[in-house]
C-alpha cells in the first residue's frame, strides 16, 4: 500500500492549525454515518471519521469525487482519504479528494489497527489460548462439550467484541479479555469456596457474557444492534447456552443451573439480571464479574494516566478520580512469603 | 458442675408441652435486661433468655429467689437456672426458683458454648493462626509491625467479635473468620492483578475492619457499644490504623494509603463508607469484602438447610432463597486441570 | 360424601371459644407441610391446614392415627379432617383424630372449592371461551397457531393459576382473568393507535404472562416454583413463545417481535423486565398489564369491603386506602351518549 | 406580504456556508430574549431566533437599524427580519438590517404556522369538535356544567397550549390532542371496568391537566409561568375545578371526588401528585394519562423517524431507542375478527 | 363520678395476671370500632380499647349487657367500664358487664385525660396565648387578618390536633406545640436573613400545616378523615389560605407567596410538597418545618427515656438511637457570654 | 504597578470581536495547568486563564517567549498577561507576548481580588472577628481551648477556604461566611432548645466543617486535594478535632460528643455522614447545617439576580427557579413587634 503523503493521525491533523488549506492522508474508521436530503432533494452524507486519537464530522455532497465510494463503504468501514484542512461552523471539516476502502484483514502491520481503535492491553492470541485451555479444564465431558459449542457457534466474533460501549473492557478483544480474567479469578477462589462446584462455576464464567458478541455489532465502530436492543445480552445468552446444552445432551438439572448462572450475573434486577443469583456458583460467578468490572476500570485509567498527574479524571464507574501513582517501596523488605 | 436435672435447651424446654409446672434447667444466656419498675413502685427485672434454639421471655420480680442473683449478673452473662415451666399471654414464661452466674472460662466443653450461641464453622485456633501467617506475610516492616500493633491493641476482643449483628458472618469468631478467609481471597487474587500493591492490600484486608471490635460489644449477646454508634466502625477503625501507624513509625503515604482502604472498603458512601476507593487497592479490597460477605450468607444458608427442603427461606442479603442442594455430578470426569 | 358432623370453616372453628375439646369436622387445604426431627428422633409433620376463611397450625406426631396419612397427602392437597380443639402457646393447635384425602375433582359442589380458597369472580368457563374467541382472532396464521400451541402445551395449568401471589389478581383462576380482561382492553385500545400492529399486540397480550403458569405451582396452595425461582416468569414465558413460535414456522421478525412483548412487558427493569420496551406493541401490552393489575386491585378491594367501612384498609399495591362507596347520582341525567 | 427575497429556514440559512456575508430573510421566533448592558452601560440585547429547522444567538446592540422595533417585540413574537450572514466565536450570528413584527394571527398560510413551531399532528378544529362531544357525553348536568365551565374559562389558551415542555405530547395543540386522545381510551375502557362511574372518569380525563393551561404561557415559544412555578398545574386544575365545580351548584361529594382525581392523576408523589389515587375513577384516569404519555412518545418517534434508520435515538421517557418501522405482513390472513 | 372500684389502667389490667376472672373497672378510649357480623347472622362489636399505658381487644356480642351502648358510642369515645379479666387465644380479653360513655368535658381532673392519651408536654394555655401574640406580630394588617380567618374558621379542632400520626409531635395538641415551636425558631431566625420577609415567613409558619386540623379527625383515636385521605393536608390548608386570604382583601401576590409557602412546605415531591420551595421565605418556612420536626423527636425520645438505658431504642425519623444522658458539665466556665 | 494599556476583563476581551490581532492586556488567574508533548516530542503547556468575568484556553509552545513563566507558575498563580486576539477551532485563544507573576498581598487594591474571583459578601475581617466571639463564648474552658486549637492550626487557610466547590457558599471566604452564620443560627436557636448543651451545639457549629480547609486547596482556583480525595472532609475535620482535644486536655466525653458531631454533621449517610446524629446537639447542628446551604443558594442567586428576570435560572440545590423580586409591601403597617 504505497502511501504519499505518509498518513497523519486525527490529532496531528487537527495540530496543522486553523489556517485551512493543508493537504493531508489519513487512515480512518467510519464511525457515524447518515444519507440526508438536503432542501434542493440531493441527498449528501453526514460521516463522522476518526481514529484512536480523535474524530470530526464530515459533510460529502453528490459532487464530491469521493461520494459513491463513500456511499458504499457504510459505518465501520476503515477509508484511507486524502484532502484538504477546512473549517465550517469553527469546527475541522475537511475536504476530501480521494478515499479508498481498506479490509481490516489486508491492514499489514499490527500498530495499524491500535492506531485506529483501543484493544485489549493483552495479547489476542495468548488470550484465546488461555481461554481454551480453560475450557478443557472443565471435567464433565458434556458441560465442557456445551462451553465449547457455545464458542464454536460465535467464532471469531467472541474474540474481537467489546466487553462494554462504556463502562469497562469497552474496546476490542475486551470481553475475551475480560472473561479470561474472571476465569483466572475463578480458578483462583473456587478452592477457598469448597461449596462452591467449581467445573460449574467455571463453565459459567466462560459463557456469562457470550449474548454481548451478539448484543454489539461491528468492532471498529461497534453500537447495539437490533437483537441487542430488543432482547439483551442475558437473554441472548442463556439462549445461546440452552442450544447448546441440548446439542451437548448435558443432564437437564446441570443445564437449569448453567442457565441460571448466566441469567442471574448481572446481579441486580435494575442492572438486567432476570432473576437474582440463587445458587452458590451464580452468587460466586456474579461476585466475580463485578469484582472484574471494577479493576478493569482501574486498568484502564492507569494505562491513560497523564504523566504529570495525581489522579485520574473522575471515572462514572467508581464514583471519584483514582490515585495514578504506585504506593512508595518503604524502608526494606525483610519478611514475607505470600 | 454437678447437674441434677439435666440441662435442657430453650427448644426442649418449649417441646414440654402447654399444660405448665413441669420441671426444668437451663443453661442461658441473658439476652436482654432491663430493670423497671412497676406500678407500686417495686422494681422487677424483664429478661430474655436464650441458647441457640430459641429465648424466652422472663419477668423476674423483688421477691423471687434469684432477684438478686440475676440484677447483679446483667446483659451477656452465663447463668444456670432450674424452675418450673409457666405461661402468660400465651407465651412460656417460666417461674425462676434457682439461678447461678457460670463464668464462661468456666465451660470445660467447648460444645457447651456452642449450645449456648452460634460460632463460627471453623476451629477459631486455626483461624488465629492462620491470621498470624498472614501478618507475617507483609513484606514491609513498619506496615507489618502497623498490623501487628492493631492486634496487639484489640487482643482477645477482635478473635471473638462477630463480623455483624444480622447480615453476614454474624456470630461468635465471625469476624475473624471473615477476615482471615477474606486474606486467603486477596492471596489468590493479587498475582491477578499486578497493578496492586500485594502488601498494601494485605494489610488493608487485615485490618478494614478491626473497628467492629469496638463497635459490637458483648460475644454472646452482642449488641452496638456507644462508641459503635457515635462513631461507627469505619472511623474507629481508622482510628486503631491510625495510632499504630504512627507508632510503627510507618511512612506517611504508606499510612495515608492504609487508612484510606478502612475509610473506603464499605463501597457505597450509602452503606457508610467515608469515601469512594481511589485506589487499586482499597477498589479490590471492597471488592473482596463484598464477595466474602456474600459468600458468607450463602455458606451459613447451606449449613442451616433443612433436611427436606430443596430451597431456604427468602435470605435478605440475596434477595432470593438459594438452592441448597449440589448439582448432579454428571456422566463423568475425563479432562479438567483446574 | 356422607358427613357427620357437618362441616365447618376455620373461622367457624375458631368461633368455638378457648375452653377447647370440642369435636369438629372441617374440609381444609394443606397449605405448609415440613417434615421435622423431634430431639429423642422421632419425626414429626409440622403442617398449616386451611381455608378462605382462615388458617392454623398444627403439629402431627409419629404415634397420632392421622400421621401416616397427612405425611403422604403433602402440600396443596385437600384434606376431609376430624378433631377436638387445643390449644397451644395461646394458639389453635387441634388434636386430630381422623383424617383423609379428598380429590378436587371429586368435590360435586363448585361452592366447596370457593370456600377452600379464593376464586377469580368470573366464571372460569365463559373466561375460557372468551380467551378461544380472541385466540381466534388473531388474523396471521402462523401467529394464531403459536398462540394457539402455548396454550395446547400448559392446558388446565393455566387455566387454575393465580396471577400472582401477593398483588393483583393472587388467586385461583386469577392468570386467566387478567389475561382476558387485558385481551379485552387490547381490542378497545387499539383502534385508538392505529401504529399499533393489533395482531401482534393481541398475540402478546394472551402470552405475555404465560411464563407464571410455571412460575407458581399448586392451584389450593401455590408457591414460588423451583424453576420459578431460577429463571422467573419473563424468561419462562419467552422460552415457551420462542419453541411454539419455532414450531408454527412464524415469521423470524414476527416471532422476534413477540418474544420482545414478553421479554419487555414487565415494564421497569427493576420489576423484572429483560429489556424496556422498544415496539409500539410491546409499549402498549406493558402499559395495559400495568392498568389492569391496578384495576384488578380495585376490584378485589370492593368485593372485600366491608359494610359499615368507608374505605378499605390501605392497599400496598395503591399505596392508600381506596374510597369503597360509590359516587352519588346527582340530580339527574338529561344528556349523553357516551 | 410580499417578499424579496424569499424566506429562508435557519437550516437553509445555515447551509448557506462559512464564508459570511451573504443576504438573506427569514420568518422566526424570538425564543430567548434578554436585555443586558454592556460594559460601556449601553443596553443590548441577547436574543435566540429560531423556527422549526433550529435556531440561532443573536447579539443587537443599541446603535442596531433593528433595535428598537426587537426590543419591544419581546419573547415569543413572530418577526421577519432580514440581514447578512456573520459567524461569532464559530457560530452563525448574522447582522440584522430590518425587522418587523408580524401577528400569528396575520399568517394566512397555515404551513407558515407549522414551519415556525411544531404542531399536533391531528387537526385541532376537529379535535376541537371531539371534544365538545365529549364534554356533551357527560351525563350529569351539573358535572356537565362544571367541565363546560372550566373551558369556557380558559378559552382559546387550553385549545394550543402544549402539554408538556420536553416530555410527551411537547407541541402545540398537545394539551388538546392528549386530552382528547385520553378521553377516546376512556370512552373504550369503561365499559370494561364497570365498578367505574363513566361519567365522572370522563369528566376527570377532560379536566385531569386543565392547569397545564396556566402553567405555561406562550405557545410559540412556551415555557413556565410564574404561577405555574409556584403552584404547579395540579393545584392550578384543582382550582379551576373547584371554581367550576361551585359555580355549577355541583353536589360536594361528586366534586370532591372530581378534585381528586386532578390531584391524584399524576400518579406517584414524586411526579408530582398531592395525593395517591383512592378512588376507582381516580386510579383509571391515572392509567390512563401513563399509557397516552407513553404512546404519545411512540408516535412522536414515529413521526420523526429518519428514512434510513431502524432504531430512533434513545427516548429519555421510554428509557430505549424505538423500532420504528412496521412488523411484517405474514404469509397471510384467513381468520381473526377481532 | 362516684367510683367503686378503683380505675385501673391497661397496664395494671394486665398485670393483674393470666388466672383470669378478677374484677376490674377502667377509663378508656374507644380507639377501634367495627360492626360484623356473625355466621349466625348476629351483629357484633370488634373493638380496641386503651389508655396511655396500652390497649386491648374486645368482642362484643349482641346479647351482652353493653352492646348497645358500645354500638352508640363509636371511635374516639371514653367509656367507663367494668368487667372481669378473660383471655381468648392467648390475649386479654375481658367480658365487660358494665359500660358508660363519659364526655371529654366532663372529665374534671385534666390528669385524667393525660392517662388516656399521650398530651403535649407544654401547656395548651400557654401555647394557645403565645401563638395570638405571634399572629399579632404579622405587621401588614390584612395578612394578620387572612392568618387570624384561619384560625378563626378551625377553632378549637386546631389547639387539640395532633402534628402527626406517628412521626413527631404526634400527640394531643402537637400541632399547636410544633407551630408555636416554629414561630419561635422564625422569629429567631428571621433578623439573621435579611433577605427574608419576616412578616410573610411569620404567616407562612402559623398557617403552614392548618390543614393537618382537616387531615386528622379524633383527637383520643385519631386518623386520617376522608378528606385527608382524598385531598392531603398540603391541598386542605392552601384552600383554607385561599378562602382567608380572599376573604380578607389580601393583595393578590402576597396571596400567592403565601399560598406557595403551604403548598411547598414539606420539602420535598416525594414527601407530599405540590411544588418546590421558590422564594426565600418558602425555602426558610420548609428548613424550620425539618428542622423542628427532628428536635420535637429528639425531646419525645428524651422525655420517654428509660432510667437504667443510656440509649432509646432505634428512633426510625432519626435512623438511629438517641444518646439520652446529658454531656457533663467540665471543669469550670470562666469565660462565655452568648 | 505601572499598567499600559489598561487591563481588560475577559468578557471584555471577548467583547472585541472576532476579527483577531488586537493587543489586549488583563490581569487573570492560571485555573487549569497541564504540561504536554506534541508529536515532535517539544513540551507545550494547555492552560486555562480566567477572572470573574469568564476564561479561554491557551495553548503556549515551547518557544513562546511566555513559556519558562507561566510554566514555573503553576495552577492558582495570578498573572499579567499582554497579547493579541487570536481564534482556534472557533474560540478565543489568544497568543501571548508578555506575561508576568503577581503575588495576591501585591494587590494593593481590594477590587483587583474582587475582578478575579467570587467573594463573600460579607468583609472578611468582620467576619473573622465575629468567628473570634463566638469562640470566646464558649464556656467550658477546655473545650473552648480545643476550639481555638483548631483554629490556630488551620491559620489563614481557614479564612479564605470555600465551603463547596459547586453547592453553596462557593467562594473565597465562603468556609468563613457560612461558618459564622451557623453560629449565629445557633446562638438564635439554643434558647428555644434547652436540652440542647449550648456550649458543646456552638463548639461542635465551629469546628463541624474544618476539614475543607484541607478538602480544598487553592483559593483563586480551588480543587480538591489528594487528602480531601482519600479522607473526605468528615474525617479530616474528626481528625483536627481529636488531635485538638487531646491537646487541650478535654474530658473524654465531651470530645466523644464533640467529635460525634463533626461525624455526623452530613444528615445522611450519602451525603457523606460517618454516622447519624445520634445526640441532642449533633441533630440540630446537621439541621442548621442544611439550613443555611440551602439560605446561601438563595442569598447568591438574589444576589446574581438579573435586572430583567421575575426567575433565577433553575438552582440545582433547590430544584427549582427562584422568585427574586421582594414581596410588595402591602397597604399598611399598624400592627406588630416582632
Amino acid at each position: 500500500m504505497p502511501e504519499y503523503p505518509p498518513l497523519l493521525s486525527v490529532r496531528d491533523v487537527k495540530a496543522l492549525g486553523a489556517a485551512g488549506g493543508q493537504a493531508f492522508a489519513s487512515l480512518l474508521v467510519v464511525r457515524r454515518f447518515a444519507t440526508k436530503t438536503a432542501g434542493n432533494g440531493n441527498p449528501f452524507l453526514s460521516l463522522e471519521l476518526g481514529d484512536r486519537s480523535g474524530s470530526f464530522s464530515c459533510t460529502v455532497f453528490g459532487d464530491s469525487p469521493v461520494f459513491d465510494l463513500l456511499r458504499s463503504a457504510g459505518e465501520g468501514a476503515i477509508v484511507r482519504v486524502e484532502g484538504k484542512i477546512d473549517y465550517y461552523q469553527g469546527k475541522l471539516s475537511p475536504r476530501l479528494a480521494k478515499a479508498s476502502v481498506v479490509e481490516e484483514s489486508k491492514l499489514t502491520d499490527p500498530a495499524m489497527v491500535s492506531n485506529l481503535v483501543e484493544n485489549s492491553p493483552e495479547d489476542p492470541k495468548g488470550l484465546k489460548a488461555e481461554l481454551a485451555g480453560f475450557v478443557a479444564s472443565v471435567a464433565r465431558p458434556e458441560l465442557r462439550a456445551a462451553v465449547q459449542a457455545v464458542f464454536d457457534e460465535l467464532g471469531e466474533v467472541f474474540l474481537t467484541a467489546p466487553a462494554a460501549l462504556g463502562m469497562h473492557h469497552a474496546y476490542r478483544h475486551g470481553l475475551l479479555e475480560h472473561t479470561v480474567r474472571m476465569a483466572r479469578a475463578a480458578q483462583a477462589l473456587c478452592p477457598l469456596y469448597p461449596e462452591v462446584d467449581r467445573d460449574l462455576a467455571m463453565a459459567g464464567v466462560l459463557l456469562h457474557d457470550t449474548g454481548k458478541a451478539i448484543e454489539y455489532e461491528g468492532t471498529l465502530a461497534p453500537r447495539r444492534s437490533r437483537r441487542g436492543l430488543l432482547q439483551g445480552h442475558v437473554v441472548l445468552g442463556y439462549q445461546l447456552v440452552r442450544k447448546a446444552g441440548m446439542k451437548a445432551r448435558l443432564d437437564a438439572e446441570l443445564l437449569e443451573r448453567l442457565e441460571h448462572i448466566v441469567l442471574s450475573h448481572q446481579g441486580q434486577l435494575e442492572w438486567g439480571a432476570a432473576v437474582m443469583a440463587a445458587t452458590p456458583e451464580a452468587v460466586l460467578v456474579s461476585m466475580i464479574d463485578n469484582l472484574d468490572a471494577k479493576m478493569g476500570m482501574v486498568q484502564r485509567a492507569l494505562r491513560q494516566a497523564a504523566a504529570g498527574e495525581e489522579f485520574s479524571e473522575r471515572l462514572p464507574g467508581l464514583e471519584t478520580a483514582l490515585l495514578t501513582r504506585p504506593p512508595p517501596p518503604g524502608t526494606g523488605a525483610t519478611a514475607g512469603s505470600g
